[in-house]
């Protein structure tokens, strides 16, 4: 188990209008949030005034929804939202702390591409920036990169690999030191600085060197999100942070054990990198305050909505009585199986509606949610930070602002009060912020050994 | 020819350090311009003060440059640069009303993600952004995206072509009014005012929709250097802005015939986009202080720059006395004899020593070099404008940042007076100030007519 004894790492996971899908539909939320600027620079200076160490740009190449037609699709919110990378440039001009860590898929993207518009990024932001890698899963956007289909999980996280690794090796193109910029001399950089990554893999074939100078945090930091035996593989070999959708402490403690347990193989300290479970907060002054916050956005969720989230598993179920049981006689489905017995079981357990049962899947999305007061949110927190299972969390934020700002003026305080968040930045880059190494050139750690002896 | 009694129309086209090979090696010049964030803000910042319709930033996807080996190599400034759509996000958070132009290749990206990173900083800058449509035209970044060599500029132009349809396609995929979000019906968008691309093609199979609203100027402002027969096509057919490097006003007024002469028959008025031969100039109070600028700046180009530059039209020549003349046994290179005996003349005919001749053939890459005061400098481009050879200029700065200040203090005002320039932004988008009309969607087009029988 890690040392429990320090501060917990808060991020925030934000995406379009909230994460939840009812969320945008409240008088007082911000239904545009996924268009508004201005919007998004005022939360990023909020979370930069509550000390959070970084905004998390959850995304996605396509809309990717559980709707079947385009009238189900028009009752989603969360379709329109900001380019991260593109984002990212403009949040980072108007906060001098926060750190920012964008999605970009290994997929559907190409190894230079992302070393140069992340490593650019870092510069811009002054060492600010991560990369949350991830493989891509929907169909949906295959269809939008000139596939007929989505390549299957193992291609995917093959591709992955190799993908970060050029990705690094181009931020290694120069040593941190490379271009002197001799004016007398005419000298731009030293040649023997310079770092020609010819790679030539499987996947990819990189020459390099990347046209712009090294990271200043050497690499930006790198997230991953994977769950599977391939995706933890890549996360204990490469990620600074690890995010996870686990709802109670049980299997939040599995999952930090079994990726933390495969660290010393790649020759990494467990403290090398920080995981972090998503948690979508509701809160009230009073629990009854927030039960009623909560009460009112879940019965928000469209009908439409709600059954497509129930087709996924289960098929059409919209011929039945939405405030009547799950019917006997469910269709057959391919490869969802092993999602839907739980669920049923939940349901006749329960004597669910149907109504009942889609309020139950949809929400946080397989995350945990907190409904309660700041103290009884906080309490849960610090549950889990101090029995080890987490470094920190990710904040999901329901909707936008409020679900945010409650969080900030409400929860923050109350952490900070308990001496499990801090009051102020401790250093510049995120990875300072976030206590993580700074990557060494590997030129220089190569020399390292021998100025020592 | 065009309407000249209008007022011409400027761009800043930037690169890394400058636009001249030696500008970054002058005492006053900021050598680091390249990877200074805090500098673009401020030139972007000055260039809105000075009423410039936007900054355009050309780049490339590799290290290019014709250095042969690492030592000449490292020789070179303009190596080290921010990837332009990473840096628009930071560049248009600091300015209200100057537009931004960056360049992306149709050869080494996906039309998808670049529809979706244009729109995305459209809507983050309030409509003030364009697409530089480029080719790429190096070997060295063909090495960067797993290819063997370049491919062939034929099927880079078939490849192009369809690119750029299928990213307008893209940008409409929502009309501008379809995002209603009715949070009492539980509706966010009107599924009639979704159009999916479903786009089947040579090159490309992109599905769509984009997962963001059509862009504030519809599309997204497009530009285009091509010159070849191609480019000149793909321009008609599709820009906005036609970017050119024109030495002399025949040639461009020979150019400016030959790309609006297209235009009939792809239906467009030739007032609809707008040809802007760059220039670099260097400007001093005195034509005594401006060419002693320019002697001064030409006489820091490194001789292995020099050579390096002369060694792709003519080998290399190192072994040979750099103040003596041009060798008469040069070796045979392929395919490089047009460009070749022109500059053989020239040498002889000027009896220039190879030191003299690589000065002539540095500098401003193909473009015109306009060195005087204020005053000569805007007698050419009036005489140019007047002349109806060119809609505006895009002004390459030869160092930073005062070879643009330089530019914006002296030169900006003499327009000014002249009453060539404007002195205030007339709108808020850049088709707005660049008095482009905005593209209306497609269905809104189909419709029209049916309403106005």
């Amino acid at each position: 188990m890690k040392d429990t004894t320090g501060q917990l790492k808060l991020g925030l996971s934000l995406v379009s209008n909230g994460t939840h899908p009812a969320g945008w539909r409240l008088p007082e939320a911000n239904a545009a949030a996924g268009m508004d600027i201005a919007l998004w620079k005022e939360m990023a200076k909020a979370a930069e005034a509550a000390c959070i160490h970084f905004m998390f740009l959850a995304d996605g190449i396509a809309v990717r929804t559980a709707a079947k037609d385009n009238d189900a699709l028009s009752y989603s919110g969360r379709i329109d939202q900001f380019e991260p990378l593109t984002l990212l440039g403009a949040l980072s001009g108007v906060t001098d702390r926060l750190g920012f860590i964008a999605t970009a898929s290994t997929t559907y993207n190409e190894p230079f591409h992302i070393a140069r518009k992340f490593a650019s990024l870092d510069h811009i932001s002054g060492g600010r920036i991560g990369w949350n890698v991830v493989t891509s899963w929907s169909e949906a956007e295959a269809l939008n990169f000139s596939r007929d289909k989505h390549m299957e999980h193992g291609a995917r996280y093959g591709r992955a690999e190799e993908f970060v690794d050029v990705v690094r090796g181009l931020w290694d193109s120069w040593e941190d030191d490379a271009f002197i910029r001799d004016k007398d001399g005419g000298r731009y950089f030293d040649p023997a600085k310079m770092h020609v990554l010819d790679h030539k893999g499987e996947h990819f074939k990189v020459k390099g060197p990347l046209n712009l100078a090294r990271p200043p945090q050497g690499y930006p930091v790198i997230a991953q999100a994977g769950s599977s035996e391939p995706g933890q593989e890549l996360a204990a070999r490469t990620a600074d942070l690890i995010y996870t959708a686990k709802r109670d402490p049980e299997g939040a403690g599995q999952f930090y054990e079994s990726v933390k347990g495969r660290f010393a193989k790649y020759g990494r300290a467990r403290s090398s990198a920080l995981v972090m479970p998503g948690i979508m907060p509701v809160v009230g002054k009073t629990m009854e305050e927030a039960e009623a916050k909560y009460r009112r956005v879940q019965e928000l969720i469209h009908p439409k909505v709600g059954l497509a989230m129930l087709a996924r598993t289960f098929g059409d179920l919209s011929q039945y009585d939405l405030d009547g049981p799950l019917p006997d006689d469910l269709p057959e489905l391919d490869g969802v199986k092993s999602h839907r017995e739980p669920l049923i079981r939940m349901a006749r357990e329960n004597n669910l509606s149907i109504r009942e049962l889609y309020m139950r899947v949809t929400g946080a999305a397989g995350h945990m949610q907190l409904c309660g007061t700041p103290e009884s949110i906080a309490d849960t927190m610090e549950s889990w930070f101090r029995a080890g299972v987490c470094d920190g969390f990710n904040i999901m934020a329901p909707w936008f602002p409020d679900g945010l700002y409650d969080f900030f003026d409400l929860v923050v305080p109350e952490l900070q009060r308990r001496g499990l968040f801090r009051t102020a930045y401790e250093g510049k880059t995120l990875r300072e912020n976030l206590g993580l190494p700074r990557p060494a050139h590997p030129a220089a750690k190569a020399a390292a050994p021998v100025e020592t002896v």
